[in-house]
């Protein structure tokens, strides 16, 4: 299994899954529990009070289901529309994509609206579509809060602001996978209606858990929407949550003691601390690329994502080639290009539970890798630029001083 | 967290999760990495042509998803079927219930049949269906091959030969949650079409995997098959497959190298051993219960489960009393009774990775419980009984002769 | 490495290493720290007090020593005594015996008083000495609190009453190995000079941590003795106290944050009902050696030992064939008879984090092997009349109430 | 415990303990076992031969000892020599001086040669001193192979050298406690009679096992060595090996596991090539410092050392603040100054499982420390300096290309 071993740390820079922090990794290394004794509903119920503070919600219910970001997208969906249910969709980037073709083959009428790769939904048309629905035929507006293939964080507060202008009714439906816990989300005072989160981003957990969390609107709705599920109907558990026994079918123990150790971290540091930590890191890795002469895939400081930077590479050098080489020869693993940017972009994850000097790191092994592949760099350049701004803006550890 | 703790080690006995070897908890006490990186693709191949083996298929197809058995249900009917398609069920328990609320549910036309709690499946409701079938109006004819809540095990092999006695081309769905890798199963030789398990059943790893085996007829049928799926859609896998890339969506990297390693468990044993184990354990499970006095659920030896043994309680006793006292008083977990059985069964698993030892401290718990809650029994009685069977039956283990 | 494998678990009854709870091992399983940051001094200054209540002392001094058992002895001795100085030790089995020849090999003059082994020590012989030597010539009376070979608890009140009765200043030194945190031991009331234990004891953890207490007597002691000592001298040891970095040479980062788990765990359960868990298991595997109609080694039930359990095996059976097939047919770790009782006894270690049903698993196991090598046994028996006592007198689990 | 919790990982870089990779955490995670059962001695035997590999010797006895580099060392001097015995010995630094200290306080008759800190050992003395003991007085050279404290790695092949010159019989005792597994060393080759280490250095485990191997003539020298001891006996273990069983005491039944899981590491990466990374990291660190325009406490390239550096730091900064800010600040851990260099140097460890991102990480988390302290630092030079030299040299991932 370690076939591919190589001395020292694997520096996990892709933007999920990310590095687990020791202490949940340690939280989870345990047997399997009965999960109908008292002691896991008693877990299960604070972690359903407690999860709800990443979402920045107090009347949101949160579900923990035992999937990925796409069956949580797919549980969003299919507990709150019906077949044939017209929705706004935003297509900006390779998981946007992949969220409207999973729109489309659930049956839905999705209106696609597009952006250039690089670019943030284009919510002028937002407004203008939902202007002319005076119907009230578009059902619900979907868009990715940040979209991990180009680094593009869109703007919520204005998407409610749309919809509040023209007292529209859709439901506000976000997929926060590569945001939630690591960008500024308010669930509450966005007014989204479902929002959702898979366990292997900013969380820093294993892949395993989808964590959706909806509004009572969201819910209202779920009553009367028509798409066929069971694995991820909402009712199931709200059945079970009445109960008090909490879970329709099998839950990962693991992760619910993994969750539990996460949120404690997470609220040890404090959940703005935490953000303002990803600006801190995002900021860094974007000095770095400015003074390694290439450009960011996000076309507008508007857009800018603290939690993936895509990299665009010149057009002589193969962006895969950077992935697999500093894998190969650094242990640093980078994401690729997808789709309309393969080979074009390269990007680095700076999300989850992460610190100044992992994150320099990587840079200087991307320094180095750019190197190898026939890229015009001065080593030193980035980290010195990333690093003249952690040394003016780092924090005290709190717990240390 | 550990605010039930109790001194010593928890006792495991309900039907899932089950206990988790130490080599598996060490296997996947890791950190994330990198599933686009070339070592996930090479082990996700090892691991898709290894898994295989325990559903005895060359032929079939598997899919590893990140899901439980209740999404593995649901891939396996949404890929094959379309609303409206009629399927043939066998409600004889609650998991058998749930399966056939499931299919309703995802709109097919469930023809169902009922046996008493306790009882098989009725095959010969199922022989005069089928004959009466000449339209072959029936799709797919679903069975769980082991009824958890009853402990009541099919008999497949006869459910194909009524399929080829009547020359019917009905699908073969099997749940075999709580069979594979402890009961005879043969998805190659009996034609089942597709087979499915949990990975926190008899794998003895936690939840989170679904394991689902298409035979290549299913696989003809998923594509015309008009039920709407992503997440679950085969379509998506065998893409991926054909990629090299194998994952159409995050996996749990944990999981994967605890595959790795309950695989290997399980061949070192060898998967033969593996099933004889289980039956010499069920059987002295069974002795025991004889020797108790008490009757078990299952109303003839020919349904006797192997992998978890239902007992009846005298009137006066309410059985979750006991499951409650097993955990408070002697940290013994054992299964409740369910739906039409509850209060009247209580539940012994005897799945997954464990030995005589194990099984025979449990067995003196529920002794002690028992006449804890007032049924007068010899205490010893039980144990003596399976402690008999076990000193004529138990091999030397093999890597210590 | 574990060419062993064998299903299912371990079950451990060796009087040591003992079983690890999940709770400590979870703990241990971490990085290495820098022992010399702030974080480990601040664990240990809590350690060193809360283990002083293991011993029951206000007064002592605890040390920490990377070492085992038999390097905490030396500790005790090099640290209070000189070369050719006069100790009174008793020789009642393997581990007084090796304690002796300690004592003798490194110098000192030992007056060893035997006695026949299955029996306590001969205190009427240590009366007499004391009662002789008004030079006080006999600088340390080092007595062994249980004897972990014939399962023999010595009466450490009646040694200090002695010790009072003749007003002799003797050191009193205390092997503890086997007894501190499983049996009633009293530092302070006691006036016990130096105490000691290993970690992989009644502690429960991995082996590597030697526990050592000192007495204010000890240390004074301590100013004069000439032995030779450097890696143990507590000097080195006070002197970091002193500068608050605790550590002379570099400690287990591990073993700190798995005492700390360890500690945790006895202080919830509450030390005093440890001590009474003991006694009730022991009495159980008393009970179950009476019905199986074997002799207890121990010769008196004043020497009973409630952390290990030494059984006669009729002469035509060898009992280090009962631990050989104990291992290779059910997966269960006896301790061999050991020296004068080698082939004579095997033992069952009942020490450490371990609860009922583990142990009438092993009973069960210890049944079905007596069978396999040809005792006529009534299977069953021994764990009926150890549940009999169990089922009278095991408290419900505090935490679950 | 985490009560110094801070985001993201330690980056650890205190020349011992150091990193632990993660195959090694895993293999530890374990459970205790009967060290007397079949499994462990077979265990033992095979790391027992391949330890040796580690010293390059065939002909060496290794002994794995529950202890610390303290107790290695006293466990080399007490098996050789007797009280009053004249021994050679280097004060280079902290180490050579707390050994020193050891042998006189084990009542040998140390001839000390001292050296300014930052120098290596004085050969030229030694020479001289055994040119001069023609009546071979002189019963042992002791020396440090690499002095943790000023980064000083002496040239041992001389030492042997000049002890064949003289035809000088005296033992040649070696601590590598820092250099072993790290640094070129041969003790076939060059003589050596006790070499040592302790698990928590290069071989990058947890602290707890002094690894210490004795050349025959080492052997023949412990058969009349006078010194007391018993832990440290050689001759306890040599029955032990004799009668197959191994240990006189228990071992760390973890730590067994680990040694054996760090040689795989170190056997799969090749011994050499370990060497090589180690020297490659040493050169990259010591290019930075250059590049930051300070000085190597190590006066002559000659004694540069490959595991570790030590940094003199201007007059006007306090060493130990580095050392501070950096734990507070960055979650970086570097070593302090010791004894005669306190405060005036700090100290980065590069030794272990470790590769060169790790260590860029830790160097720009020096350059922002530095700049933090006031020392007029352009950030990203000494990163830029490593780099260039790791671009250039950084063999690829084996098992990867």
């Amino acid at each position: 299994m370690d076939y591919v071993y190589g001395p020292g740390r694997n520096h996990l820079f892709v933007p999920g899954p990310v590095n687990i922090p020791d202490q949940v990794i340690r939280a989870m290394n345990r047997n399997n529990e009965d999960y109908r004794s008292p002691a896991i509903p008693a877990l299960t119920k604070i972690l359903l009070e407690d999860v709800k503070k990443i979402f920045k919600t107090t009347t949101g219910t949160p579900f923990l289901i035992p999937t990925t970001g796409t069956g949580a997208w797919e549980s969003a969906l299919t507990n709150t529309l019906s077949p044939g249910d017209r929705t706004i969709s935003f297509m900006i980037g390779q998981f946007s994509l992949l969220w409207i073709d999973q729109q489309q083959r659930l049956g839905f009428n999705v209106d696609v609206v597009e952006s250039e790769w690089g670019q943030g939904a284009n919510l002028d048309i937002l407004a203008s579509k939902l202007a002319a629905d005076t119907a009230h035929t578009i059902k619900a507006v979907c868009i990715v809060h940040n979209e991990t293939a180009t680094g593009v964080t869109n703007n919520l507060a204005r998407v409610r602001k749309i919809l509040d202008d023209y007292r529209h009714p859709a439901l506000f439906l976000v997929d926060g996978v590569s945001s939630i816990c690591a960008l500024d989300f308010r669930m509450d005072e966005w007014g989204v209606d479902v929002a959702l989160t898979g366990s292997q981003k900013a969380l820093s957990l294993p892949t395993g858990m989808g964590i959706v969390c909806a509004s009572p609107k969201a819910l209202e709705a779920s009553k009367t929407a028509k798409s066929y599920k069971v694995f991820f109907d909402w009712k199931d558990y709200l059945k079970f949550y009445q109960m008090g026994t909490y879970w329709p079918y099998t839950p990962s123990i693991q992760l619910l003691y993994g969750l539990r150790a996460a949120l404690d971290l997470i609220f040890e540091e404090g959940l703005d601390n935490v953000i303002a930590r990803h600006n801190r890191l995002a900021t860094g890795t974007r000095l770095a690329v400015e003074a390694w002469g290439l450009k960011n895939c996000t076309q507008k400081e508007e857009w800018f994502s603290d939690t993936v930077t895509a990299v665009v590479v010149p057009p002589y050098i193969e962006s895969s080639e950077i992935v697999r080489r500093a894998w190969k020869r650094y242990n640093l693993s980078l994401g690729l290009g997808l789709n309309k940017v393969a080979g074009k972009v390269f990007r680095i994850g700076h999300l989850g539970n992460l610190n100044e000097l992992q994150l320099l790191g990587c840079l200087a092994g991307v320094e180095m890798v750019l190197k190898d592949v026939g890229y015009p760099i001065k080593l030193g350049s980035g980290v010195g630029a990333a690093s003249a701004y952690f040394q003016n803006t780092t924090p005290l550890i709190a717990s240390r001083i």
